[in-house]
């Protein structure tokens, strides 16, 4: 066995905390297809990330709070619906996320 | 504003919870640059990452439980020194991540 080295191809950036968890990268990349302008229904995104409401909440409000989606309650019929969106900041992170992440995809030969 | 709908490129594969967290898929990504049968330092790694010993040695201990890495305790002269490797349950598991990880990367048009 050697004693190697490695030339770390480049610094590993810092990936963004708030949409690495897993269950926030989910959402965030479903989000992120909703076409600009568009919303979707929390029992929509619920059923697609197959999460419990409880846990999709808390990971939407850790969004909310970092301006990366808007969470809007309205009514369907008599009943109330929260509508989601990815925000205008949001889309920004999320490509920002993406290129970071590109740089770990690139930092392999294959 | 519109209602919309999605239709969700292919389903979120999940993510292995033992390589997702970023501490450890820095120290993923930086073994897997290590030629097979080659090894590195703790102390190399440790400044290549910029993690204390202590987080380093914490993340280095779940994944070697999930048997992802090896480390070995030898000798420099008179000072002790762990030496890490990747092993090949690692480098599989590692590639099924980037694999995983592409169908998130392709869920977005850009």
């Amino acid at each position: 066995m050697t004693d190697a080295d490695v030339t770390v191809p480049a610094a590993l950036p810092e990936l963004d905390p708030v949409i690495h968890a897993q269950a926030r990268l989910r959402v965030m990349t479903t989000l992120s297809t909703v076409a600009e302008g568009d919303r979707l229904a929390f029992p929509r995104l619920q059923e697609l990330l197959d999460m419990t409401a409880g846990n999709l909440s808390t990971h939407l409000r850790k969004l909310e709070d970092a301006g990366y989606v808007g969470v809007d309650k309205a009514y369907r019929g008599r009943t109330p619906v929260s509508w989601v969106t990815i925000t205008r900041r949001g889309r920004l992170a999320f490509e920002g996320y993406h290129e970071a992440l590109r740089a770990y995809l690139g930092g392999r030969n294959d």
